[in-house]
């Protein structure tokens, strides 16, 4: 974005990315919506891979149904009692490409020397996906430095 | 992702989002990324766009300086004594498609009826600027459903 920006021009009250972190803007949450984009479903699944205390995962998974973005469903495996698995919504799964584009930054500045832990692949030719910066008339890729805020339709007045 | 993705491939252990929200994973230390991306250099701007606690600010600031996201510059106003400034460096700005990732995100589902608070817009032709999902072969845009996890050149074996 331009230094320039007229950061005067809109206030910061009904910020899209403050009522988002609002939800999301804490680890162990995104971390619990990683596990799920990895296939991970039940309690203890989600455990086991992030080492969590089971009070905190339950109110991180409790924040995430509240919300939407997973769904509880109750399943049963034969001759096993009823469990709960929580899935994606389409709401939970449209966070992925914020989650793909932090593991990309972090991939590129925090990774080991061997390199990513993880690379996230297309189904149909293999290939690594990463995230794009693009404009409605499809210039791109684009970065920061090409950009600059404008108050949007629902801009309210700076206090 | 394929719900069917072997999650035991590999470990979450040296995982790059992890790592990432080790440093920006908190509501804060985004929202002053905002600012900066906004424009805003200086302590007391910062300050008043986020309506932050003095210490609190001090905190994040430091911890942005100090995983080299911002440069901590002296600057000096004729008349005035000499005041710091904070300046995004490659690595800070380099977020920014994760943030713009969130607000697309939060403007899809969290924005007032009038719409989102801000756009940001592509300086050359004036139009939204959005974030997508690509391969290398540039298939796409891409959602998670068209793509699944493999163990990275770094994956770790799980414990």
């Amino acid at each position: 974005m331009t230094a320039a920006a007229d950061r005067a021009a809109f206030s910061a009250e009904n910020c899209s990315v403050a009522r988002t972190l609002a939800i999301v803007g804490e680890k162990w949450t995104l971390l619990v919506l990683r596990e799920a984009f990895y296939g991970v479903r039940r309690f203890s699944e989600f455990q086991a891979h992030l080492g969590i205390a089971r009070n905190l995962l339950t109110a991180r998974l409790a924040t995430l149904v509240d919300h939407g973005l997973l769904d509880r469903q109750t399943y049963q495996d034969p001759n096993s009692r009823a469990r709960q698995e929580y899935r994606l919504t389409t709401k939970g799964r449209d966070l992925f490409p914020a989650l793909i584009a932090l593991m990309q930054w972090g991939d590129t500045y925090l990774a080991d020397d061997a390199g990513p832990a993880v690379v996230v692949a297309h189904n149909d030719c293999g290939t690594a996906v990463h995230v794009e910066l693009r404009c409605a008339h499809d210039h791109g890729p684009l970065t920061a430095r090409d950009t600059h805020p404008t108050p949007g339709p629902g801009a309210l007045p700076t206090p």
